[in-house]
């Protein structure tokens, strides 16, 4: 028997509570714990596990307590405090990932230095601190995107102004709220794609099959593998994310958004080191899930096996919409229609706009798979049958 | 938002852990609870479940209490109460499988009663309650099995003598400490097969495919799918399945162990009505488990796809061997062994003959599987590379 370790996981929301549940199959046992450092007793992963205390991941003391207990400390989210977290390094707390991947993510301007320093595609881009800046940014391009540098997630903090005079108006009022900016092109892109990377202490890693994705107002709603892209360019995939799991130096998982753009070019559009949304159809649709192989890295334990081990899968998230709708109330409805449907809640209470949940449907051919999900989806927001 | 619900699980051991794992999907939520009646605070389900309470299933206090906060209740074994049972099924609790159900398979007699009176084919048995009964039953045969008609479970209380003499003694032994036995002749089998019906209260079922079992001393060893019977053997396991369930009027998971005769005819060996080793495989090799499909059968929810999601699909049992080596020990060997095996470790206590876990390969072929499944399990029991 091992000595007793608890893994701690900083973050209660769903991809905790996934995590959990890839944990039941050989992480947890009388040595080993997995315990979560939740905001509210409400949340997700609180509802399906057993270990958790309550303190924000925005709190030196919290993540100071926290991390006392705890082994090896990762995360579901990248929301922290940073300087509790090198501090936390710097006492001997083993974090996974580090305090300087989570920065290099934390904020997109980093990022993008990152990559490019790294050798890697990225799009045209420019930081923008003061009036001047933006006002050269937006001169530079005939339309522009405005992302704050920090702080944004799943669409909130990426402005798409419809001209100048908008983006010059929203930049300054970002501006004089103390934001630092990234600004690049919009981008006329063939696909938004996607990419997994768990990556082990020593830098073994593997990688999952790219996927693409469907993007609205910067919240994923599909994923579809395989992905239809070119093989050159989903080999080019691969091999942009192998390489930025490198230069971020990640242990865990790195999840890779990047656009193909006509000709089949890729550019990196951004990182997030954690479990990530373009990931979920791993549950069902692969050998191993990027939860378990989350889990299997920051242990330090041979990753899993990441192929795909259908033909084709689609995932599709289950957003609140305008109405409130609750899909647990029209669960029934929804198993019944499609009895091969991989169906996943959440636990989260129904609001506009948030993430409830998502479905996944393996089948021989990706548009079937996206048909059949899309009718769950809608049978869960009470849409009846298609 | 439906009303508040607690579906109580009897009993925290393994097969309620994988229970948990799978209401993680999409049965727990703020509004539905899964709560365990547990022996002892360090079993498999409360290592990794929120909610349980301590108590025996074998006591009526203990059963009572626990239903009271239940709205539904269900079980991970049959080993329980049965009166009390009966007692909160006439006070309008919900139980499922019901008190009647629970009754048959907890005594081997009333099974084989309830099989043969379904007009369904068993061995030949014969009831000893005397000694009487015992000296006739073994001039029968030329060779018998004792069986303790209740109480025994995976391969205990069942017993092979060598001679009519050797059976003649363990019976007046057996009967002298008041147990009722059934005695059958040895018989010659050309397989052991196993099949498993979820059934939901209004008598919708689904069958997963049959598997090929062997088995040790009594104890599941391996699993294998596709059985490799002809079709029209499968096709009679799956009807005598679905007979024996209606027979029962089992809600939840009925599991029937069958012999295969030579010549192709099945008779009924055994019953049980909860998730069951043989039905471990599903986690990874079917679309729905069998853990997820007696969730939804038990909760009325309509049930999942059962069909198996590869080629071919074994699972062995991780058994604790004399040295008393502890699996968890050489998780990281195992796991670098076969990247694509699925791994599950229950979080016991490692002691001799004790199910500590289970190890399932899917793959094209299955004496490939097993193969792999068994080197797997070899190394988790720090035998080194096969």
């Amino acid at each position: 028997m091992g000595a007793s370790r608890t893994l701690g996981v900083v973050g209660a929301g769903q991809l905790g509570r996934m995590l959990h549940q890839a944990a039941v199959s050989h992480v947890i046992g009388p040595e080993t714990t997995i315990r979560f450092l939740a905001e509210h007793p409400d949340e997700p992963a609180v509802q399906v596990a057993p270990s958790w205390e309550i303190g924000a991941a925005m709190s030196a003391d919290d993540l100071t307590r926290f991390a006392k207990g705890c082994d090896v400390v990762t995360f579901e989210h990248e929301v922290v405090d940073l300087q509790a977290i090198r501090a936390l390094e710097r006492a001997g707390a083993v974090v996974r990932p580090s305090a300087a991947a989570l920065a290099i993510v934390a904020d997109k301007v980093a990022m993008r230095r990152a990559v490019q320093g790294a050798g890697l595609p990225v799009p045209p881009w420019c930081q923008v601190a003061d009036a001047d800046q933006l006002d050269d940014a937006i001169g530079r391009w005939p339309s522009v995107v405005l992302k704050l540098s920090r702080g944004g997630y799943d669409g909130r903090g990426v402005f798409m102004p419809d001209s100048a005079d908008e983006a010059a108006r929203i930049g300054r009022t970002l501006l004089q709220a103390g934001a630092v900016l990234l600004v690049e092109p919009r981008i006329a892109f063939e696909a938004e794609a996607a990419i997994i990377v768990a990556r082990r202490p020593g830098g073994q890693c593997v990688v999952y099959d790219p996927v693409r994705t469907e993007q609205v107002d910067g919240q994923c709603r599909e994923v579809r593998v395989p992905s239809g892209l070119a093989p050159a360019v989903a080999a080019r995939c691969r091999e942009v994310a192998i390489a930025a799991a490198a230069a971020v130096d990640v242990v865990g998982l790195l999840a890779v958004e990047l656009f193909v753009l006509d000709g089949g070019n890729v550019v990196v559009n951004e990182l997030a080191v954690r479990p990530h949304n373009t990931g979920h159809h791993t549950i069902d649709a692969c050998v191993t899930s990027q939860f378990e192989n989350h889990l299997r890295a920051v242990l330090d334990l041979p990753l899993g096996d990441p192929s795909l081990r259908c033909d084709a899968a689609v995932m599709v998230n289950v957003i609140g919409n305008a109405a409130g709708d609750d899909p647990v109330d029209h669960l029934e409805a929804a198993l019944a229609l499609d009895p091969a449907a991989r169906i996943h809640l959440y636990g989260k209470r129904a609001r506009p706009d948030r993430k409830l949940g998502h479905v996944t449907v393996c089948a021989d051919e990706v548009d079937d798979a996206a048909a059949r999900a899309w009718a769950v989806v809608a049978a869960l927001h009470g849409d009846g049958r298609p």
